[in-house]
Parts: C-alpha cells; structure tokens; sequence
C-alpha cells in the first residue's frame, strides 16, 4: 500500500529493473500511455480530430504530473485514474484549449487503470524471466558437472540412499524451466486490454466501441479480448498464482541449499554469504533467505488476489481495491526471489569432498535398500526388508558398519558373499539411473 | 484431515460423484491400482515373475482392506503406503506364497501415493468440468435470452449505466469458459507418473528404472516426466491455483446473483432457495451462499498447497503432508461450488419487470454519461460532465428527473433541445454494443 | 518489500502519522535508539565507559546516515542492522575513537532489529487505537440517535424481520470496541524487549547479561521477556492476528454501509463519495473500499506472518525476513481502514425515509414473523410457519398485502381477527428488544 | 467440508477425543442442547409449558436422528438446523403433540447453530490444552535435566555460538505456556451466547427476550452477550488466530527437532520414528511432520476465518458458511499438532554425545564471539570482529584450529596469551547466562 520500509529493503529482496517499472511513476506512465494511444486510435477512426490526439499524445508523460498531488486526490476520488485524467485535461489545456476537450474520450477510470496495470506487467516480468532463464543456466551447469558426484539423498532431513548432486541441480533445473514457461505462458494470457467504458457496454462510443477497443489493443501491443474484463479477474489470478508458484518454486531451492550449507553438512554453500554483527565467523546464507522468504510471503498474496475476485456486478469495491498494491508487490517478491536465486547457483561453491564424507557418515547404513534388494531376490521384499532393518538398528545401537552387521547374519550370507555385501554397499555403487536422468532433464529444459 | 463434520454439509457443500472419486475407499484403491500396475509392467519387462503380477493385481481391491487398521498403523508409520503394503503383502501371501515377495518392488511411498493422488484428480476432476460445462450452457442461454434485455449496470454498488442482462450473463459465461479450459489444461499438466524410488535415483530397479517409468505411466494413462517429482510439487501448485481460480469465478457469480436478488433489488433469483427456521416469507439464495464460501475458502487452501512447496531435498516433512488433506478438499470444494453455480444458472428466474423498475428509479441518472457525451461534442469531456454532475446533484438533493433539470439549465439548451435530452436519457437506448459483446462471448466461449 | 507503487495510494490507504512511524527513517531511528539505550544502561553497569555512551547517544540520530548506502549494504550483509552499526561505529569515531570501541557492544542484530521493530509498533500503533475510538464514537452516536428507527434487517441479503438503525450501529460499536480493547491488549503483550546476544544465551555480556536486559527494557519502556524470544515469533504472531481481526470488524462495517448506500436501497451514504471519470452521477463509497479492501488484504498478510513462525533454531532464515515488510505493512493497513470507517461513520448520512420505505416494500412479508409467532400461540410453531408461509407465497406469486392473503384463510381468521393481523404486520412494532440492545452495547461498550 | 479421504489420516493428524467432540453427531447432540435448554428456560419463565421443555429436552437425543437425512435435506435448507428443527418437532410430536408446537420457539437457526459450535469448542479444546500441558512439562523436564548440557547454538542454520539444550528446551517451554494461557483465555472469549432470534431482536420473544438470553446462557454455561454476535464475528476470529499461532509454536518446535535429528546431527531423535516402505535404515521424524504439516495448514484456515468475518447485514452468506467446515478443521488440526508435540517431547531420546562432537566440529570457530568480545576489550568490537574474521577465514580455507590461528597474530598475542585464547575458545565456557535463563523460563511459565 504504502511507503511503510519501503527502499531500506528494495535492495535485497528486490530486482531495481522491475522496482523501477513498477514504480508510482512508472504507473503514471503506463496509464498516460493508455490515454494518448487511445486518442490516437479515436483520431485515425474519426471520433476526435486528429490534432487533438497530438496534443494528448504530447502531454502524456509522467514527468509533467506532479505525483503527490495526484496521490492526494486518489484519497478523495477513490481511483488515482481520475486526478490524473484531471490534470491530464489541465496539461493539454495548456498546450491546446480544443484538444483538451477529448481527453479521456468514452472511457472509464477502470480501463486506463487495468490495461496500465497489464502494460507494466508486460514491461516488468521479462526481466524476471530472464533471471529465471540464468537459473536455470546455472542449474544446467550444476547438473552437467556433478552428474556423476555421489552424495546422500535424504528424505524426511534423514539419509536415505543415493544420489548425485547432479541429479539434485536437475531437479531444481527441471522445476525452474516448467515454471518459467508456466509464467511466460501466464504473461501472454494477462497481456489483454481492458476497455468498456463505464460499465462496459462501450456505450459512450457507439457504434465505434469495437472498432476502438481492437485498434486501441493492437495499437498497445495487447490482446482484444472478446469481452471487457473488469469485474471478471480470473486473468489476473491466474497470472498471480503463477507468480506464487514460481516463489515455491525457488523457495525449494532456497530451502536445499540453506539446509546443504549448514556447518554440520557443509556440502554447497553460497559463494557470497552475508555476515553477522556479533559473530566473526559466520557466513550467512542470504540469497537463499530472500527465496525462501518469498515463498514464505507469496502464498498470503495469492490468497489475497484470489479473494479479491467475486467482485460486485460491474465493478467491485473492496476487492478491485485489494489487488492494486498486492499484484505489483507479487511480482516484485518474484523478481526479487528469481535474481536471488540466479545469483545462487551462479555462486555455489560445491564441496565434493564433504559430500563424500557424509556418504559415508553412516557406515554403509545409507545404501541399505540396496543390500535389501539384493536379498529380496532371494527371500523376498518385505523379509529382505526386516533382515536389513534388524541389521541397521544393531549398528545404531552398537556401532560398527552394516556390512559387518549382516556379514553376521546367516541368513544373509546363506545368500551374499561378503564382497557382495560390501559391493551393495559402496553407495557410489548405488545411484541408479542417476546420469541418465539428468540428460532427460537438460533436453527436457532445452525444449521446454 | 478428518472426519470433523464431514457428512453433515457433504450434500450441500460437495458433489456425490467427485466425493466418491474422494474418498479413503477410493485413495487405498487408486494405490492399489498402482502397486498392481507396477507388478504387470515389471512383469513384462522380466524383473519379476508374470505369476506374481497376476496375484498381485488379484489383490489390489480396496474392499479387501481394512480401513481402520491402516488408518491407526499410519499413525506409526507416518504414510497409508506402509501399512497398506504390508498388508497388501499379507493378502498376495494369502494367495501365492511367492508373488508376495515381489509386491512394491523397487517403489518408494512416495511414488504410490503421489501417483495415486494423480489417479484421483484424474478421476476427480471430469465431473467437475461437466458442472462448469452446464453452467456455461446456462449462461450462454442467459446471455442469448436477454441479450437485448436492458438493466441498470453497477459500479461500487451504485447505479452505473445501463447494460443488459445478456451481457452480464455473457460475463459469466465468458469467465467460465476461459476457466473451465485453464482447469482442463491443469488437469492435463497434472496427469504425470511419480516414480523415482527411495530418493528418485531409480536405483532399485537398476538398469530398468526408466523402462518401467515409462510402462507404468503408459499403463495408468499418465505422462511419464523427465524426472520424478516427489519433492518439486509445481505441477500440483498449479493444479491447486487453477482449482482456486475456478472458486473465485464461480463466487463471482454467487456474489452477483446474491445483489440481483436483493428483496430491494429482486432481478434475478434462485429457482429453489432455502427456507428459513424463524421467517415463514424467506427464500435463501443457498446455492449462491455455497459458490461465495468456496470462494472465501479456496484462498487459504491455495495458499496452504503454495505454502507447502519449499519441500526439504528428496522427500520433505511438514509441507507434503500438508497436501494430504488440501488437494482433496480444494477439488471437492470447486466441484460443490461448480454443481451449485450449474444448478443456480440453470433454474435463474430472471425478473425483466424488475430489472425495468430499477433502471428507472433514479429518474435518468442512470443515463447521466449519455448526455454528457452529447454535451461533450459541445464543450469537452470535462466540462460537459461538471454540467452533467451539477443537475444530478440538483436532483439528488430537490428531486425531480435529471431530463427536467438539464432542461432548466440554458448552458445545455444552447445545445440540445428537450427531445434530445429525453432521447438521450432513456436507458433503454443506452446499451452500446451489448448485444455485439454477447454474440463475441458466445462465439469465443465456443470455440475455446 | 519495496517502493512499488508506495506513494500514490498512500494517502487512500494510510493514516500519514502512522505511515511516518513505520518509514525506512523511524526504523533507523528505532535501531538507533535500542543502540543508544544499549550503551548508556552498559555504561551505568559499568560495562563501558559513561564517555562511550554519551558520544554513541549523540551518533544515534537517523539524519546522520545515508538510507541508501543502508540499503544498498543489506543486499549483501542480509540485515540492515550490520551495515547500520557499521555506520554508526564510523559516526561515533568521528567524535571520539575510544567510544566507537563500545558500539554494539555484546548485542547481535535481531537483538536491535526487532526491538526496533516493536518501538515502532508502540509508537505506531496508538494512533490507529485513537482512529478505533473515534469509529466507536460515532456509531455510539447512531446507537443512540436511531435507537428507535426501524429499518428492514435482512439475512442472506433477504429481508428478514425489522431492526432499528440504532441496533445496527449498536453491533459496530460492540465489535470495534471489543476488538479495540483486543487490539490494545495485544499491545501491551508485543511490548517485549528481545536482547539475547549472538545466540540468546547473553554470554557476551557475561555476568550482566540479564542486568542489562532488565535495564534496557526499563529504559525503552518495554518488558523485559523471561527468555529472549528471537526463533519465537508467538507475541509477533498475536500481534498480527489482532490487526487482521481489526480488518475484519472494520470490513463488515465497510459491507454493510456498501450495501445500504446501494443505489437500490439508499439508507445511509458516505458524506463524501467520490466521483467517476465516465458517470457524472455517481458517488462511490470509497471510505467502504478502503475497509473492505483492507479485509481482503488482512487475512493473506496475517497467514504470512503465521505462515513465518516455525524458525530454525537461534534464528530463522526466511520466516524471519517474511516478517519484515509483512508486520508494517499490517499495521499500515488497519491503521488506514481505522481511519477510513471513523470518517465514514463520523460523516454518514443517514436516509431514515428509505429506511422506512424499504420496510414496507414488501407488504407486510418482512413482518411474517410476527404473524406466525402470534398463530403459534394457537396452532404450535411448525404449523403457524407453514400456514404464514402459504400467505407469503400468495404474495410473491400474485401480488396484494399479507395482511389480505391471511385475512382470506379462514384458519388463520379463526385465531386472529383483521385488526390483529394488522397490528402485527405493521414493522414498526415489531423490533423486540431493539432500544434495550443498542442501551446495553452503549454501556458494555463504555466498560470495556 | 466433507468425507474426502476423512478417516484415514485421523488417528495420524487427529486426536480422538476432540475428534469425538467435533464429529457430526456431536455436532447435532450440541445444537439439540441449545433446542432443549432453550425450552427449559423458557419453561421457566412460563413462555412455553413446563410439560413442553420435558418433551423437548426428552427427544433432544442425537441417536434419535438419522444423520443422512438431515444432511440431505440441509442441501435444500441451507442450513442443517432447519431440518433438524423439522426432524425435532416430529420426534416430539411422537411423544406429545402439544409439546411439538413450542419447538425452537422464537429462535433462528443461527441462534442454535452458532451457540453449538460454541458448545463444541467448550467440549473440545480441554483436550487440546491438556496436550499442551504435557508438551510443556516435557519440554520443562528437558529444561531441568539439560540445563548445562553444551550444544551449538545456530543462527541461519550456521553454527553460532553455543547455547544449552536446557536453553532451547526453555525456549519450547516458553513459548507453549504463553500460547497455552493465550489459548485458555480465547477459550473464554468466545464461550458466548448466540441468541437473538430471526434478525437479532429477539422480537418473538418480547418482552422475555433479554430474560430468555441470560437464562439460556446460564443454563449452557456461557456468558450472555451485550449483543447478539450473529453477524459480528471477532470472537471466533479471535479464537481461531490463537489456534493458528498454537500451530506455529508447535511447527517450530517440530522444525528444531526435523533438524535435530538429521543424519549428520543426530543431536536429538523421536523416541518412535516411523519407517520406511524402500528403505530399512530409516527412523522418520513422524512427529515433527505432523506439527509442521500443521504450521503449514493453519496459516490457510485462519487466513478463511478473517476472510470471512465482512459478513452481509445481519446474517451473511459466503462468509457464515466458510466457518462451518473451517473452525472445527482448525480446532482438530491444533489438537492433533498438540498431541504429536506432547507425544514427541515427551519421547525424545537426546545424544549429549552427538551435541559435544558437533560443538568440536569447527576446531573452535563458534567460539569466535567470546574471543573477539575478549579483543574488543583492548581494541574495539568492532576492530576485535576483523582481526577474529580474518583468523576464521583462515580456518575456513586452510584448516587447522581458530586458536592456532589467533596465536599466529602478533595482533591478538600482544593482548591474550595462548591459555587465554584457548580458554575463551572452549564452547563449553561460553554459555553466559544459559542457566539462569532456563530459571526463568521455569518459573515463569509456573505463573502463568
């Protein structure tokens, strides 16, 4: 809503090229921009005389409005679109007395202010996009290299079997990639005029309000749409929810890295850590805070453009109103998360060697299932299962490694060797189809 | 996640169909159906014996399983998969000794009751794209019905101009369609295989791992994906927004027919609205009441599905269990306010005698941006709306028509005669392009 | 996060008092104070020199400091206040070498990020506690001026029995008061301290760790907590909880005016709508926009902050940075629609004639309650329900008064002559215990 | 909403006793109560017969009502109390007919369903907060015994400084007595009455109505209101905030104890851990799972009750409706969190062994504070933080110890002897006022 913290912040949670699009000013513009192509279409199809068109084009610039005033006014007339296309009046007025008489020819403060919001969308997710394309470079990149990097896969945060930290990066890339086109394709789908006039009937320019509305949209780089949208959101929400996904989406990574960086398993950590005021020795993991923050915040903001939407008859109170700061904020918090993570994973330090370590932290108890399948061949699942199971809680409780545990166990070695065993349980031995999987991923991500 | 008050508003709030599709009965089976899918492809491929399928897939029935003692061993083991295959073991046991050995061979929890959860949305979701269907064909009906029916349009909940029926019918209808294809195309994005394995290595089943992906998916008609997805739940986020985006334009429509049916207002009722236990006169706007609590419902579910996705590395604790209970709710929710906003479009008794009432109450304010477009020609937007506003306040304040308070005013006279301001100020004529805008939602909704 | 959009919808939105309060410039200041106090009560132990605090005191104004550099250095160090107290060591060398040894002395960040964090809230909070007063003072007004005034209530927007305009106000005036002293109560309960060193275990400060705590509250005018609470949010939490419940009570008063000012009904109107750019006509509720919107907006905003209080261990990474945009911006925004519904319900106009028109709209349908409670004397509840509800449908379906539809059914003429219908169809008599309502909320209110 | 997929999570999610209370059969015993006491009272003041309210009170028995049935018809009604009140008058016919005509006698079916909600949440957070009690004398026993057992405390999941597992234990402790008596007192709150007939006057009960009200909540326990709250709905707002913060507080509770017990911490463990289906070796933390599923959840579900609280005039429909499925969830998701806590503190095997090794893990590094606080003394914070840091990155890069390191500094040598390094790094000295803190917490989560 509002300036509350508003630039202490901007710099680390937010991307400057986006925060600049989607700036006060950048909305003046945007609804200025609105406004002078719309007398220009009215011109050309004969509905104002051209040279006003001039004169409204020549005063739509965002600089010769003084921002306070109109935000001042916003407070009185409910929507800033109407101080503005006051003073918008004032401006042509003083370049040309007959000019200004056709500002805001037949239109609606609802449809300068929505197809404003669509263009400065249009203007402010490609540089997102393109921080979620150097992700999933860098991701790509990880992928490529570790493919065949060992380490522990975990599950519920205990080690499980394993798997490479290649396959690890594939993921993220995989995600990152189906993502980003999800939002690409979102963009495209919210990339639409709104224009109806008052109440959407385009009353006020019959018989041109189609004729505008088509030249207007073209003339904007946007979409027709059959119908004005102005109390029907679903375009919107929808590309809100794929702002939110894509928080979750980096919030993921965010989360695997900081739990990869911590002292304890040190196995990938943030080239550019962030201090700390008290303790000399730390190295804070700060980008991946600022993703999983996002995806911390977005899911409430999508929830708010969600119920923002059962809006009333032809123009809803309260919840229209509710989407104004929360669709800027969801894509700034976006951005702010993609640049983060880009930055992450160009920077990642991979640390090969404690990856190798924490393999092997469990004295073989991480590649049990592998061990459990050997024997399942023989005795079956559930049995080899409990055998393997028996053996992994002595070596809890006692000590040792697992291969000695089951080397000590008949019925396991009425069916392997104890090269066999030690064999199933070199867990560099035990990744599958690891490699294979990351070449899906890459030509995957390549022709998504 | 439980059974609080489950039944009691099932009738009310949910769709029989999907709610089976829903069920536990229904969950254990879609797992069973994987596990007993999983057998045949392995079986196929040679990693197990053809026999064991066959007892396998004999086993797979839900009714065979006890309910409640995997609904109380899951609270041991943290997953329905344990103990459901421990006792589908116990069950292949009962008929062939061996087959049991190879039941869940090589698979993960995770990858059954993922993909079992995909099952059900699969199975879900037709039902509830069947609802959305009759509600466009309701509203296309409205909306070609009364397409040249006039009404007052409302903006902020005040008298705007006038629209027509039709028209805010073919609002509907035109959201509907878009969403009801963005869900179809969820739903499709959705459809894909979870299996990878203890950590999605696919190490178990080494060196068929990908082979029987590929199976397996082919043979439950899903997608088999690049990579497993266990721990990037994206696809399952978007599936969940599509299901809130739905609610919030369902709820829309509840929100508008709840005003048009306003005891003040009274355009528009449901043909069957509840009664009341204390007022013998009432009739409820019920189904109405269910598509706005969706839609103040949906929001938090999304939310929680969003918030859920930073999972930790190959299977995370906390956020996948959250989805548990939320995608199956989420669905079920949509597809109740769907059958509901189907059922309240089919049955709406539209009052045009109403609808004629209320666009003349206001004595032509309702047409006030008529005549000051005509004044405009004249003297500019701006000044031509003062003029406009200065009667409408003189007639708000003294009554009288807006038509006799024009004609008082000889800065309007100078320009238009009284038959002008008349014609100008007969809502009926103000309808712009209502009916074109009707004909494009009714072709765009078709061809969507 | 960020300067999106910050200003233009600022004076709309926000109270400029408590938007000063939450700036980027009173954050700083509020560091600087805990840094300040810090020092001196650590001078007063004796833990550094008096000198030192005297000259950190006079570096510890937030005009001193570039909030550009601040931010620009939190993108790298992750928290404001590491850059901060950079920059203040640097300004404190300025004065005195020696001195700039003591800054920040055995505190880390949260220590002084969140302590600032609740000094704002205190200074930022009671003026939206006054905005609330205000609201409860001017529905006590209506409370008492309309006690008497009937008006139709309406359930599921239906007419249902008449209430009195008094009683109506009487509920804002109940909720805004009980949740006034909710909110003002949560106040007092956020007023905590946080001060726990690096880790909380205040060992840098050994053996005065708590002495200076205990000191440093007392000098900030906060409670000293039992344990430093920086991994847990709960008061934080709270805090949130009551702002979003604040929008709540607020927005259902924004409902409800939204809803009498339709143009429809017309039974109380803000004093100062604002206009349209299309409709001279129109005066929109934009104070109701403003609360509704803030109802919209709360619960997503409160979620986040619900959503941020699991923390890992001594300090979170990514539910704490949630907090810090999200908390301002909440109190930013309750304080905005407090402020919107005491102008509202300070300046509501109030149309007791449509009030009175709109009871009788319905010929006697709104009283049909009365009648059957009159019957039920006679024939049992049930019974008198379903003869009541026969007339009522005679009505609806054919026109003509209730009053005639019972007098033409000869059981009901059985029990009750005309004049007797007639008395108890006639609203105005039938508002119950109305004035004793609104007379027991005035005093409860008065309590509380 | 409904059954999808109800049982089988609930003795994993849920804890049967409160599920008991809020099952649909209580649901309906509980409205039955109100149907009941409300004819006594009104016996009492001779409204009704005193013959009546035995016959009301006497049929007022859920098993006498069969549970489809009034599910079904709450689908058409809107309402469940509508038919129940049906079904109610037919029982009592059968017993008396006179008796049947005194049936919720100048009640509204919001009165009986609002006031056994009411009812439900009296009944069934007892349990709840008797969860609670035993997770908060778990988490004080572990305060008490591990008072001065070392561990390292982390702060961005980074080793910080050390800190006692008594310490966190008391930070657990802490947080769950002050959510406890947060709880309690919202218990208190919301234990109102809802009475107020058709639109909240009480007119059918003139003059008795306010008697009605005050002997009605005597009778059921509850606190009569000033107002009936039928469309004001903070007080269950209020309480369902404090339900969602119970969840955050169990959530972090769960997350330290997920990232204690990971593999390569291993520092804590639950006592019983749930396995795997692939994966012999595997303890997973089913627990923890269980409180941060509800951390996740929680957030959504309370976000939908202040989401809903704009509720129409004087009873809504959207928002009214969305609480019906949504409090009793959240009130069972709560009480299950609650239990898995109690369970999990209560059996949490703790490795002091593992807490030491980790605390040696980084060769003195963590440390770093209390040797820099030692520097500072001779040159400053903020110089004694640069010349540690650099030592730190030593260590970082090259290996070997942070005291090696410092005593290679002819810096720090000239200010701390070797002996004096290495005391200051023995984390086990550096827990400054770990012990006294945990005093603290215990005594004062006593008083509370």
């Amino acid at each position: 809503m509002s300036s509350a913290s508003a630039d202490l912040f901007a710099p680390l949670f937010a991307d400057p090229d986006v925060l600049e699009q989607l700036s006060d000013r950048a909305r003046l513009q945007a609804m200025l921009d609105v406004e002078a192509a719309l007398a220009e279409v009215q011109a050309e199809i004969g509905i104002i005389p051209r040279d006003a068109a001039v004169h409204i084009r020549g005063a739509a610039r965002a600089d010769l409005f003084d921002l306070n005033t109109i935000a001042v006014e916003t407070a009185t007339d409910g929507v800033p679109t109407i101080p503005l296309v006051r003073h918008l009046t004032k401006v042509v007025q003083g370049s040309d007395r007959d000019a200004a008489r056709y500002v805001h020819w037949g239109a609606t403060s609802q449809d300068i202010f929505d197809t404003a919001l669509v263009l400065q969308l249009r203007r402010a997710v490609p540089p997102l996009l393109a921080h979620l394309d150097r992700a999933a470079a860098a991701a790509a990149n990880h992928a490529r290299r570790y493919a065949g990097t060992p380490m522990a896969g975990r599950t519920w945060l205990q080690q499980a079997t394993p798997v490479t930290f290649g396959l690890k990066a594939a993921g993220w890339l995989d995600a990152i990639a189906r993502q980003r086109n999800a939002l690409a394709s979102a963009l495209e789908d919210v990339r639409v005029l709104q224009f109806g006039g008052a109440a959407g009937t385009l009353a006020a320019l019959a018989p041109h309000g189609i004729a505008v509305t088509e030249r207007l949209a073209d003339r904007l780089g946007l979409t027709a749409p059959d119908l004005p949208w102005h109390a029907h959101r679903d375009r919107l929400a929808r590309f809100a929810a794929a702002l939110g996904v894509t928080c979750g989406v980096l919030g993921k990574i965010g989360r695997d890295v900081s739990l990869l960086a911590q002292t304890e398993v040190g196995e990938a950590v943030e080239g550019k850590g962030g201090g700390s005021s008290a303790m000399p020795q730390k190295q804070n993991p700060v980008a991946a805070s600022v993703a999983l923050a996002a995806a911390v915040r977005a899911p409430g903001l999508v929830a708010t453009i969600l119920a923002a939407m059962p809006q009333e008859h032809e123009r809803g109170l309260g919840g229209w109103q509710a989407e104004w700061v929360t669709m800027p904020e969801l894509v700034l918090l976006t951005a702010g998360a993609s640049r983060a993570v880009a930055g992450l994973l160009e920077g990642l330090v991979v640390h090969e060697d404690r990856m190798g370590e924490n393999l092997h932290a469990t004295h073989g108890l991480i590649a049990s299932e592998s061990i459990a399948m050997a024997l399942a061949v023989h005795v079956g699942r559930a049995e080899a299962h409990r055998m393997v199971e028996q053996a992994a809680r002595h070596v809890r409780n006692h000590g040792g490694t697992l291969a000695d545990a089951l080397a000590a166990d008949p019925d396991v070695t009425r069916y392997l060797m104890r090269a066999d065993i030690d064999r199933h349980l070199t867990p560099e031995h035990y990744v599958g189809a690891a490699r294979e999987l990351v070449e899906r991923a890459l030509r995957g991500s390549k022709t998504m």
